[in-house]
């Protein structure tokens, strides 16, 4: 029987759902993915692209940002992310040869999304729509495309589609590496040459998903904390700072708690002001070079009194005020953020429940939004 | 007699006195910038650069975001926002063979930037600074430089280096458009092909700038309005947008206030929750492309009640709860955000002494943030 969130039992259950679904639809891309990614990497691959464009809105845009993130570091490709007003608005018709254009988008539906890689294409761009319905305008618009296979998304804040997305993107990053042979670029984690032992690194992590939403307590335990909360400030770097957007986005748009999201480098230029005693910090740290970047603004952040919770490896929890330790289990930096978002997502959703909120429906929301 | 921040006779006075000297800034940058301005941008523009990417941090990297979207719509060339982390904490060399890379710094001490820009000139990025210390690493790092010529800004919140960047990055990119007979560009405001035209649109921003200045009572009614908000939402769209990130940051870190900021596009994107009928939003309008697009977006903050305050023209103001009207007189719509940041410069440092604090010293601020 087909629900929508009107009809929803209890408030919260789609989303509580489509979360737990997540190490199921990461296998699935994984099994049924990863062979069509990889063709799509070899086609981009031959076109020789020197610089990458990113686009897409909300959910979709921090895991564009997080492509941005792997493309600069694992392919040394210089990115941008696309201000699409550019075109849409002002009509702007830049030279986009040697391009590759990203869109990325849950619904594959915004209309300003499909004008501006449409637009992109005509200016010479090589356009990959990376979507969840691959009979959508913008798949259709784009040059290539890749289906994240996260099936029917129905609660309004978005998650499985988000890791979909992130290891959808991550395969990308890794196939086109494997196609380049380009093995020893800068960032590599060590790994072989080819793409596929990449591949390979990403194996574990329908299991260790499933062990991190196990630990649904721990999160209820910790959302306590935020029952009253005024605000919050989120923040990380490098591959994290994705992690600290999204989860931002997700309180934000289920319990409507301001939640300002910075990488810690720019915490330090201004916003920190703003932090005291009574403001609660969420640190995403994650285990590598980021992590240690984050260091002195931890610091900081303990020397002015904030309450700090560590999304992070266990020795950087007990540090903290609180936290919930992510396994380490030897997962690379750039594979970290699928699993460092899960708890937040739950956070997200427990305390919309205790502000006694429905995560399935926020207010004012539409699940496809159509901006121009 | 030198003064620190710790002996200014009135809190906020350092502020108050450098956002006054805003029409005499911008009146020597275009007597004595604009030549060796046009004298860079003629010698990139022989360097045929392909691509851009920005880099700056706090009140800089918002300039930087203007420069983002002058570049994309007057020039043509497609950019990106530069994430430093994948250099400084990765140690990713992207091929930066034809990028421009533009590093903007008030100070030009930021060791992250400095390591950054040197590390993009490595890689083949012609690289140029934009600071306001022709005698500061970045400017010595970096293969050219541009002063800013705004004179020693002491108070920590920047305001007179802020528009001075922008109107130093408008000559710039004017410079860039003269240098290739770009004048069929896209987005073109109908100015002759020259620079000269376009530098000539800027000639009536100081006597513009003074008279927005001058009504700072009405700054002061508006600012009662926030003596007790909680949180602001602050949307523009287009080059309206590095308005709101600045006047966020400039409400943070001078009144602790958070002040979330978003593209009317992102925010119907999931943040549009969070806005109800106590919850404040300034909305930057721009007179233009921008300002049409934005409409949609007003529409709905209305339907939800918003408290919405507009910057912006006469009649827009007169369609929202509160505003200030900004001069029309036919300012291009890329060159009303040396405006439009004004009144919300002064807007930030009167809440901010309505709630007893002191706009000059911050907390856990220091005018050299020395990120890594």
């Amino acid at each position: 029987m087909p629900h929508s969130p009107h009809d929803s039992a209890r408030p919260g259950q789609l989303m509580a759902g489509e979360m737990a679904e997540q190490p199921r639809v990461l296998r699935r891309l994984l099994d049924q993915g990863a062979t069509p990614i990889r063709e799509v990497a070899r086609r981009i691959a031959a076109r020789q692209p020197r610089f990458a464009l990113l686009a897409g809105r909300g959910t979709s845009d921090n895991a564009a940002l997080y492509a941005k993130y792997l493309l600069e570091i694992r392919l040394g490709l210089p990115c941008g992310l696309a201000s699409m007003s550019t075109t849409t608005a002002y009509g702007a018709r830049p030279d986009l040869t040697d391009c590759l254009v990203i869109a990325v988008s849950q619904s594959g539906g915004s209309p300003d999304l499909v004008a501006s890689t449409a637009a992109a294409r005509r200016s010479g761009a090589v356009t990959l729509a990376v979507t969840n319905n691959a009979d959508s305008p913008l798949a259709a618009t784009s040059e290539y495309h890749i289906d994240v296979l996260a099936g029917p998304e129905r609660a309004l804040p978005a998650t499985k589609t988000y890791t979909a997305e992130l290891l959808a993107l991550y395969l990308l990053v890794e196939g086109l590496r494997a196609a380049r042979g380009a093995g020893d670029a800068a960032g590599s984690n060590g790994a072989g040459p080819g793409g596929a032992g990449h591949e390979g690194a990403a194996a574990p992590l329908p299991e260790l998903a499933a062990a991190v939403l196990d630990r649904a307590d721990e999160v209820r335990a910790l959302a306590a904390r935020y029952r009253f909360a005024e605000r919050m400030v989120i923040t990380s770097r490098g591959y994290g700072y994705p992690t600290a957007k999204e989860a931002a986005l997700k309180l934000m748009e289920t319990s409507y708690i301001p939640a300002l999201s910075y990488s810690g480098a720019d915490l330090l230029h201004g916003p920190l002001a703003m932090v005291d005693n009574v403001s609660p910090v969420i640190a995403i740290v994650p285990d590598g070079r980021a992590g240690q970047a984050l260091r002195p603004v931890l610091d900081r952040l303990r020397d002015r009194g904030a309450d700090l919770v560590v999304i992070g490896p266990g020795s950087e929890v007990e540090a903290a005020s609180a936290g919930f330790a992510l396994p380490s289990g030897g997962m690379p930096e750039e594979l970290q953020p699928i699993l460092e978002i899960l708890p937040l997502q739950r956070l997200a959703h427990e305390v919309t429940l205790a502000r006694g909120q429905d995560p399935d429906a926020p207010r004012a929301l539409a699940k496809v939004t159509r901006t121009r």
